[in-house]
């Protein structure tokens, strides 16, 4: 791996950290610095369809701040080229049902001046 | 946008019109041809996680071939790139216990020679 790519792989991580603890503290804020500012942003969660940076700001400002510790049980981060590259990881979370397991899938791209930003994210629970 | 975006998004388009037809017919040469040969492609579906193309082929090829149909409500298409893109869909599926309602993820990459392969793919029922 060159030193850009290797370079961009460390960024890529950190940003995907900094993700992970804005969404267990539920820290609004950087959620939403860190998903792509347009109308061409998708989320897909469990239980909401989200169509551009403000039905997803929306969402996030309304839901509930409880129950969203989980455990990060495998990760895998994978890089096209210096600016792109996708996080897929699998995640436990003990509900009052049970243990269930999810899946989060994210698509990242590095803009000009404004860096790392999930363009298109897809979480889901296992189907049981 | 340019001719060679606006070639590209026809490419792509192209691509997942095929992905779809394949799928709802169980064209499994088909499916795993449009997915990216390698250890680095993805595919979390319903009920499975699936790590690199050699678990995303044992699972094509061992999974029921009937209750595929379904019907696309709506799909956005977006490149960041002549290379780069991914597609978002919402689906329904009539099922035994009524209809469901499923979104697939899909990041989408231009390679040289081989043309447009997904990286990257998320299937979920909603949670219901």
């Amino acid at each position: 791996m060159d030193t850009e790519l290797s370079e961009a792989s460390r960024e890529l991580t950190v940003a995907c950290d900094a993700y992970e603890i804005a969404l267990v503290t539920n820290d609004v804020d950087t959620l939403m610095d860190l998903f792509w500012d347009s109308p061409d942003t998708v989320r897909y969660g469990p239980t909401e369809n989200l169509y551009g940076s403000e039905e997803i700001q929306a969402f996030r400002q309304n839901r509930p701040s409880k129950g969203l510790e989980r455990k990060v049980e495998r990760r895998e981060i994978t890089l096209l080229d210096a600016i792109t590259g996708y996080c897929n990881i699998e995640f436990s979370r003990e509900t009052p049902a049970g243990k269930r397991i999810g899946r989060q899938t994210q698509f990242w791209r590095k803009f000009p001046e404004i860096g790392w930003k999930v363009v298109s994210a897809h979480v889901s629970l296992m189907a049981i």
